[in-house]
């Protein structure tokens, strides 16, 4: 069954081990935040060092793991369509809003959205590490500087993980600008048994 | 007055708004991991992504802000002797001693050095983030890839910061083979008034 979530918003749910979470871009052009936390103990969490120190690389596609501050594998990529993804960046939220975009309406952005979707599970705003920024498109050039791209992503475009632990996930449309080429679309996803 | 944090050890200390910290490699090419927690509340810690958003380069020199996960500027990086250093690696710990050096006696690492030194402070090792690895040597290539080469400091080299929060600063003297070009040496500070 495809769960959609609206533009600019979030969710959070379970995902045990060995089920399959495919996260698909509709439209085209669209980021998704994903959060990990252990859902036997959310103190564990995703970590983008200790996935870049064991993969290493910063650049995630099939066949990479995405690993815990307590050095556990928490989901695999099994199948990616797309191939430019983000572990750099922290979810957009009202002070990135300020700073990036002082003409536009402060928004709560993904971090907001993340924080209100994980608060049921008893993690607290915190508690939220750097996401992994699916379909997020982050160039970094020799010299080490970064910008944010409009992603490379196509309608029907996904990326499909698998939990290697049992898991509580936040996933969101992204709220940023410039991280979606300045449109807002939804995200759709599927959990697969 | 210098301070000696003794091959692969780590201490922790405060350092007040408007104290500067001065870290220093004595006898050159050795690694320090520098953490930063807010001191009225240690839920608020160094980021490596919200730094990497704001400051929109991966490479940390002089004229660099660290940020907390709450958009606020902790550190402020006012000298800078080297210009090489590493905010994308977590510390090294037992789970990366077994994963990186199987025929190597495992060792606590940065991680269970700053995980002792923070512990009086209320500060849990899950709530380690990733650090702001000194002199640390991480080049990227153009597809994503990493390696840790040895440090390019020099004996005498140092890294001079401005606090610019109250904060409980964590520092080790790194006992990675890799970070530190196979040798283990001493780190010295200095909180400057």
């Amino acid at each position: 069954m495809t769960e959609i979530i609206a533009p600019r918003s979030g969710t959070a749910f379970t995902l045990e081990r060995g089920q399959l979470l495919k996260v698909i871009d509709p439209e085209g052009t669209q980021v998704s935040d994903l959060l990990a936390f252990a859902a036997d103990d959310v103190r564990e969490a995703l970590s983008n060092g200790r996935t870049f120190d064991y993969e290493e690389t910063l650049r995630m596609g099939a066949g990479n793991r995405l690993w815990s501050n307590r050095s556990q594998i928490m989901l695999s990529i099994i199948e990616d369509t797309v191939g430019t993804h983000d572990f750099l960046l922290t979810p957009c939220s009202e002070a990135t809003f300020r700073h990036f975009y002082p003409e536009e309406p402060v928004h709560r952005g993904c971090f907001g959205n993340l924080a209100e979707a994980l608060a049921p599970f008893g993690i607290e705003p915190d508690q939220i590490p750097c996401a992994f920024n699916v379909f997020m498109n982050v160039p970094v050039t020799p010299d080490g500087k970064l910008r944010v791209d409009p992603p490379v992503s196509m309608p029907g475009d996904y990326i499909r993980l698998r939990a290697e632990m049992d898991l509580i996930i936040g996933l969101t449309a992204c709220s940023a600008y410039a991280s979606n080429g300045g449109s807002f679309k939804p995200i759709h996803y599927e959990i697969e048994k």
